[in-house]
């Protein structure tokens, strides 16, 4: 007989986006000839860069020529895709890193996952609420969390460390040790930013506990601002204390070519019971070698595409649009009296309620009077409760739209 | 302080290919100009079939132009793929699944690793000796093996289930309850495969015991007698205790693409401590919206095009050119004295070494003296010990080359 993983009865609700394309499909078959307009999911809309898509072509006639066919790959990625990574995203910024320390995969959202396998269960976790699901979700199904309590609408085991408008977003450093901590910067779901001196704060607080940070640079190539840090590498003793996290998702639109990769630095280390050090680096290569079997040989030539001449501007011409949506969402619900946050490093929007209305009543109200769709704040956090997350992503035109509906509803 | 997942430490040895990799990338670095034919793993070396070809780049097109373009795709895959795998793979076997009992994934690797977390730590484990060794290592990095026993260089806790020469290959069907099989077949890395009534038994015990089968059929392709079944869902019952790994790597030699999928009917149960029972398919679905975000688009595209009447002939080809290398070394090889197993619906020959040499040292004589690559039988297990496994994936002139050069060495 055949026992399951029970800690997967603790996950509380269905994945965010699934309840929300549950919602929006109810919706659409009761409203058929109603045109929705979705700014929810994180998802892109513009068609690759032309450069992307050349070299997708070219990798696709290497595959059908004998000589230049290719197999299985490296399993942590191929250097020509390392070397891009190496001298444009760290190299340009005055930090040096080896290619042994790049691992390639097929998404950031797998590798957040499988990242809490190479854990003790008893491992504490310290998340910013709101927070992206999938960093609470994967350490509740390995036990890591613990129960879920009704009353507090939370885990016993986890640290929430709170981010609202009272605290401008700033996440307080814990005063007592947690060991691995979530960090999304430019943040998903609130848009907002660390300063240099406020993410130092964080490296020094894991250097003084020998705490883990998980930074999760996804939404880095919407930084605006100079003095914003892209990578954690900037910041003294980064490399002691952080894993990050980096994906061609958002960063290139290739949502659905599925390419992303891991900086794990040999100085991290975990360790044995018995305090014996143990490279973090060795311990996820480990894993890969085992459980993957490298990204697609396309999706790699794709990435590395990105970082030519012409892919670097058209790249940056996508970035800027979705930023444009954003900063039009931001500053058209201003106008019209909302408490609007982020949409200047990010691709996010983050909407205090009106009224003190509930995120999921804001949700169906937008939903049923502005048809356009949204991410509710709960879905992210109890102190996402009254907020509401619009992303640049859409179309100028739908975003457009989406604005004229929703300032319409409330002016 | 962060401590580590101490399992990782019970495991015995770096990754079987690693380690070859190693050595042969030390014998070239010594022997520069010698020619080595390699023939260990099992990576496939002719091109994409030119209707594969065509899917890409057609999808690649797809990805260029806004109304065709393809963002995050549905986490378990497309419909168009999951609907040619329903009628080919399966429908023409009479055997009938729903949609959402296929999930499409970037590799049975990562899908055979993955599944582990799925169930108690407790779960008891049996294994066929010689295995693949993901199988193994994906539950000893769990827990789940318990220790290793230097003194039977086996873990305490996994049921081992010979395979030799002396069974002639055909495990026996174990007395007591065993929570999880794996069961490979057509078998890597023996070649060899079992006929119905053979799996059939299996079926039966599990559906006795109410253990959980799960049956990698990544070489089914390869299957020639048309007694041996491709699915295990050929068997009656088989839906109550089965999963099924399926691939496209050696299907279709999309090794470099990365496209996959597992089968979870809906009969499947796993059970709460209480003993209420829950859907497995419900478990596997939560597990990947969580930790995994799709195969690749193109992907997903190239494994669609393998079952057009031109994708379907062009792999039959490739197949047939692989299984002719197989069947080479198989006739080659006895016909010099040796034992040979496998080759004939299977693209591995499996090589009892001669003289009771020990598989690595044989692995150093063939390298040394024929400057043939191939894969140590102990790497697989205990019963491999003795045993040595060549692929039919090379070249069709580096495969009868290396027939030659082997031959002459006993010669």
């Amino acid at each position: 007989m055949v026992y399951m993983n029970e800690n997967y009865l603790s996950l509380q609700q269905n994945y965010l986006f699934s309840t929300i394309q549950k919602k929006v499909a109810t919706y659409q078959s009761e409203n058929p000839h109603t045109s929705l307009i979705k700014l929810g999911i994180g998802d892109v809309t513009l068609p690759l860069p032309a450069s992307v898509i050349h070299a997708l072509h070219q990798a696709t006639d290497d595959m059908a020529v004998g000589n230049t066919f290719k197999g299985y790959g490296p399993e942590q990625g191929y250097d020509f895709l390392k070397e891009s990574i190496l001298e444009y995203d760290y190299q340009k910024r005055g930090i040096e890193l080896e290619k042994d320390e790049i691992f390639i995969s097929d998404g950031a959202k797998c590798d957040a996952g499988n990242l809490t396998e190479l854990f003790t269960k008893h491992t504490s976790i310290g998340i910013i609420d709101p927070v992206y699901p999938v960093y609470l979700d994967s350490n509740v199904m390995c036990g890591r969390a613990g129960h879920f309590k009704e009353n507090t609408n939370q885990y016993e085991n986890i640290h929430y460390i709170p981010v609202t408008a009272e605290n401008h977003f700033i996440p307080t450093i814990p005063e007592e040790p947690i060991d691995i901590i979530y960090l999304c910067y430019p943040n998903n779901p609130t848009g907002t930013v660390l300063t240099k001196e406020q993410l130092k704060e964080w490296v020094d607080y894991a250097y003084h506990f020998n705490s883990l940070i998980i930074f999760d640079s996804a939404y880095e190539a919407f930084i605006t601002d100079p003095e914003i840090p892209h990578s954690i590498y900037e910041i003294e003793n980064a490399k002691h204390v952080a894993i990050e996290l980096r994906s061609f998702s958002k960063t290139a639109g290739m949502t659905g070519i599925r390419c992303a990769y891991t900086i794990i630095p040999k100085e991290l280390q975990v360790f044995t019971k018995d305090k014996t050090p143990y490279s973090l680096n060795a311990l996820w290569k480990r894993r890969q070698c085992t459980k993957f079997n490298g990204a697609s040989y396309l999706s790699q030539r794709a990435a590395q595409a990105i970082y030519s001449p012409e892919g670097r501007l058209e790249v940056a011409q996508n970035i800027a649009y979705y930023l444009s949506n954003a900063t039009a969402i931001y500053e058209a619900l201003q106008q019209s009296g909302f408490q609007v946050y982020g949409g200047k490093n990010s691709p996010y929007v983050w909407i205090k309620t009106p009224n003190h209305m509930k995120s999921w009543n804001f949700f169906d109200y937008l939903l049923d009077n502005a048809n356009v769709v949204g991410t509710p704040g709960i879905g992210f956090g109890n102190a996402g409760e009254g907020y509401f997350r619009l992303t640049g992503f859409g179309k100028k035109s739908d975003t457009d739209e989406a604005i004229k509906r929703i300032t319409d509803c409330f002016s």
